[in-house]
């Protein structure tokens, strides 16, 4: 899948989820073969559920698969991964991660690499924008969501 | 709290995932000052999904914490962490992970040293012997559960 096809997908997560009071960041995670796999935003606020961000949010939603299913697939996700999200790609053996900013959070994209994951960043400013606003009006969740 | 004691909470819950016909890993998160934060098993059999291992499922049980809460807290669980538990324990910032064993599945011991977290292995036969019985039993879905 084209790269800003999959973004524009996590996106739409994002901005529901800002819709519904949570925090904005989505993924779409993106078989080999263009089958789009699952969506998923993070549901902190909306579940009270610490362990859901957008790449595990987007993880749960496409349910048990077999190992294959991860193979050459694409992560696309609005932020850079945190350390939970980013073991969580490494775990299940995603094959690339498509990255919309990560000037307003810069998670384990060197471990990413270092891993054999390929990383790309687009350098969204649809992305950043949105992230940049939810901060100001939130900085406390914000922060719980980053362990800080 | 104690490090047995810990570890028997975690092997309370891996025993309760093995009658559920689940994968019986099993975790606890304690605080600095001894409470019990959070207790959890892995749900993937159970709820179907691939996000609940034993740590995150606690994680996710504990709730909504101030990043204050996890400062000095232990993370007690029956298995050597994957890559995803892995990085949800660096992310919120936890102290110390206290092992059940490491002989049937070596995770992210060396990564969470690095990353500044304590890092203690029990080698309790009990975990051991309960994830060797599940293994043989289940072969298939256990590699589910570590993206093999
Ligand atoms: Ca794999
Ligand atoms: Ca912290
Ligand atoms: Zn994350
Ligand atoms: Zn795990």
């Amino acid at each position: 899948m084209d790269e800003s096809k999959g973004l524009a997908l996590a996106l739409e997560e994002a901005q529901i989820g800002y819709r519904e009071g949570g925090i904005p960041i989505g993924a779409a995670l993106v078989a080999a073969d263009g089958r789009v796999l699952g969506r998923g935003r993070n549901m902190r606020v909306q579940n009270d559920n610490p362990i859901l961000h957008g790449e595990t949010s987007c993880l749960q939603n496409a349910g048990r698969l077999p190992s294959s299913a991860y193979q050459g697939s694409t992560m696309f996700t609005t932020l850079s991964p945190c350390d939970m999200c980013t073991g969580a790609c490494i775990l299940y053996g995603i094959s690339r991660v498509v990255i919309g900013e990560n000037k307003t959070f810069l998670g384990g994209e060197a471990y990413l690499k270092q891993r054999g994951v390929e990383v790309v960043v687009l350098d969204s400013s649809e992305c950043r924008e949105l992230m940049e606003k939810f901060i100001v009006e939130k900085p406390d969740v914000w922060n719980e969501d980053i362990g800080v």
